[in-house]
């Protein structure tokens, strides 16, 4: 299938993302690790850890949500000029199978891409089975000039 | 616009799910609250206290993604008999506004239902705007009969 | 819930819109017909005639599909600049029970609204049934201003 | 990624199926015309014929929707038994670009199946362009045993 050409790739950008450390809030309390990022490619994983799974032994449906949301946008920052901004604006998301433990892995691929705007598909693997799939639409934010 | 009869309503489960407080994983983190469950519909609510933010001073997509997906599922627990299953397989999200600070309140409602499937949709209010839509689909599991 | 305030109404836009009927395409052949038209909401219907209907007596998902497009995209001219363009992106359609005879009816409102982009939820009704719904992001293209 | 293995795939229902011509409804006014069949997979695809296209000269969002809706349903068929029912029940889709003339093109991909559900997502292309991507939800209702 026809992809994007991503001429704008940004390797000095891709090398510096699986180094951020200073995560807050979700990506904090999941422990989200970007493992690869190309172009039009990032992956990142979590550790399915007890403390996320309800009564029942599996993981509330948010852990996946959040893993999906934080490579729909990341990984268009390598993309885009220094100074834009990626945002999530919608994504649909199924959810395959429970998740009870292991590394639950993500990775997203930019299917479209123009300066406003990209879409990005996603799929989840855990226990070497499909769990989540999705398609999403990132709004891009050019960065202001300088006055 | 229709809405099923919600003929299967138990309100003793409804009254009761305000009071559950034994939360583990990511509705634990977020600290979710019930705040209202009637017959076909439900209200959460979290605080976006700091820590929540990034550096940015804006709440992850998670955040509201991981809200969303524990009102679309949990609203139907006082419609389906006891020990049956809801499990969201599906749903699409749209996000609306940036999340600073305040209250993030979802309220979802049951629009289509059967003894296998429902699809809900839900709408999200931080600080007197609309920050969230989202519909989803819930499968629901049938308790196995006593041996 | 909050919904926008629809200051940039044009009721003359509005009243004009029913009267349209140099359809081309699916619009066409599904002989779809605009009823209504307010401030962020818009109904159409079509009839679901005979030759419509698969072997199965159903009509085709394409048809509702097509009409939930439809309705998506057109709620907006009443709200955006002469000369300006409002394209659905993406939407999201529950397709619910199956369609024999009758009037299919669609109603689109508009929950959130900018400059650039618009979210609009659809419900559509077949024999006093809700048969679909849906949710869909609409951009909107400013008119080129004038040379 | 892993994908099912489609142990139930039957060569005999796939090689029958380009071959169906009865077409009723939007299939039969688009001309839907099925050209490959693969366990899992299936492409079909149409010709963008003038009336087809609105008045700026491009197809409506339906032609893309009735024929991604049209493979996410049929590509299960020589997946599921003889006599069982495919029903797609959701789907998201992107429109990424406008359609003008040429042959539009869809293939689908089954990514997840069980006795009673199957995910499925659609590609499609049209001038040698990306122009729309769907994921959807197909409900499988198993034969009634024989009396």
């Amino acid at each position: 299938m026809p992809r994007p050409a991503f001429d704008s790739y940004d390797p000095a950008v891709a090398e510096a993302m699986p180094a951020i450390t200073n995560l807050t809030g979700i990506p904090e309390y999941l422990g989200i690790r970007i493992t690869e990022v190309g172009p039009g490619t990032m992956t990142a994983e979590l550790d399915v850890r007890p403390e996320l799974l309800n009564p029942f032994g599996s993981a509330h449906g948010g852990t996946l949500a959040a893993l999906v949301d934080h490579v729909l946008g990341s990984v268009l920052y390598p993309l885009i000029p220094r100074g834009a901004w990626a945002a999530t604006t919608e994504f649909k998301l199924n959810l395959l199978a429970p998740i009870h433990k292991g590394v639950l892995v993500a990775r997203a691929e930019v299917i479209s891409l123009t300066s406003r705007t990209a879409v990005v598909v996603v799929e989840a693997i855990n226990a070497d089975r499909l769990v989540g799939a999705a398609q999403g639409t990132v709004t891009i934010s050019q960065p202001k000039p300088s006055p």
